[in-house]
């Protein structure tokens, strides 16, 4: 299989760490997260939304969406829940990932990476929507040791490539005790992966 | 079955939409757009997002996020494709609809509901944005009924809740034939009910 990655999306990181997890064997191939020009002729025929990852199984079949990657590995193993609603919840840690969680997190560690000065306003509402995703989090996790159920599943290793990084979009993460707890169980997982590795 | 819901949200459409074909019987419950004051009390301990729609099963059990409710009921029935590629292709459209689709194009049509002024860089980024995935929504509807597979799923749903709204919020939906055909192709399923019904 070929993935199609950046070694600073966090995004691709939830892929790598998964297949790192479950043994899985794959190639990859570097796209660039800043000069954006050549995605539509590298990403165009595999992936609508132009985003990394984008797989291409060993058929040649695309697959695109981090999160949607993560559950179609996980089918069958511990990490994708057998239950009905612990599935569905799953999900919904999924899709809270993508649209309150991601937006907010990444971006700050983007233009921090990047070196890109981003407009105080806009910079402000991120801070704001990526602590109230933050708190929702902690809240979740108080009394929990995994989102989901007794393992980790992969609404852990969605949440999980962001929050662990979320400082270096500057985001104080000292008050966040059960997300660091939390952050230390991804990381005993057997078979973990670093982001730079 | 309880439904925290509100009637211009085109996310909780979705779900309204798939229980409408699918002949489920629930409550509904209003949560203002608007005004957001009460949410931390209304829908905190259901929804770590405190966004609508919220449901609230027979059991007791909450379950959020449109498109992870939408997965919950569509198990077993036609709406989820029993194929795992298939399924995973659905996951892959409704993540692009969280993340690329509906912060751009549900939010200006919200912005003219409510009679918000928007800034004017924020409020063309977001029509760039949305044009961007109309147009890969279109690429991919050109020779195809539905967006995975033969029929309608999940993915249709998740996608046509704001698309058939987006003019709402200014986007010249007359350029996207594809679409259009399409958008007649989800009206004319057996059971359909309008977003004002």
């Amino acid at each position: 299989m070929l993935l199609y990655d950046n070694p600073i999306s966090g995004n691709c990181y939830k892929v790598r760490l998964l297949f790192a997890l479950l043994g899985i064997e794959y190639e990859r191939r570097e796209v660039d997260v800043v000069d954006r020009s050549d995605r539509a002729e590298v990403l165009g025929d595999l992936n609508p939304g132009l985003r990394v990852p984008t797989l291409v199984l060993d058929d040649g079949r695309p697959l695109a969406e981090s999160d949607a990657i993560l559950v179609y590995f996980a089918e069958g193993t511990e990490y994708l829940p057998a239950d009905r609603y612990a599935r569905a919840q799953a999900l919904q840690w999924m899709f809270f990932e993508q649209y309150s969680h991601e937006p907010n997190i990444a971006v700050p560690r983007f233009w921090a990476e990047a070196g890109i000065e981003a407009d105080p306003r806009e910079a402000a509402a991120k801070l704001e929507g990526g602590y109230r995703a933050l708190e929702a989090m902690e809240r979740h996790l108080r009394g929990r040791e995994f989102f989901v159920g007794d393992g980790a599943t992969v609404a852990d290793l969605a949440l999980y490539a962001y929050t662990h990084v979320a400082h270096e979009g500057g985001f104080e993460m000292g008050r966040f005790a059960a997300i660091g707890a939390w952050l230390e169980r991804i990381r005993a997982l057997p078979g973990y992966v670093s982001i730079t590795a």
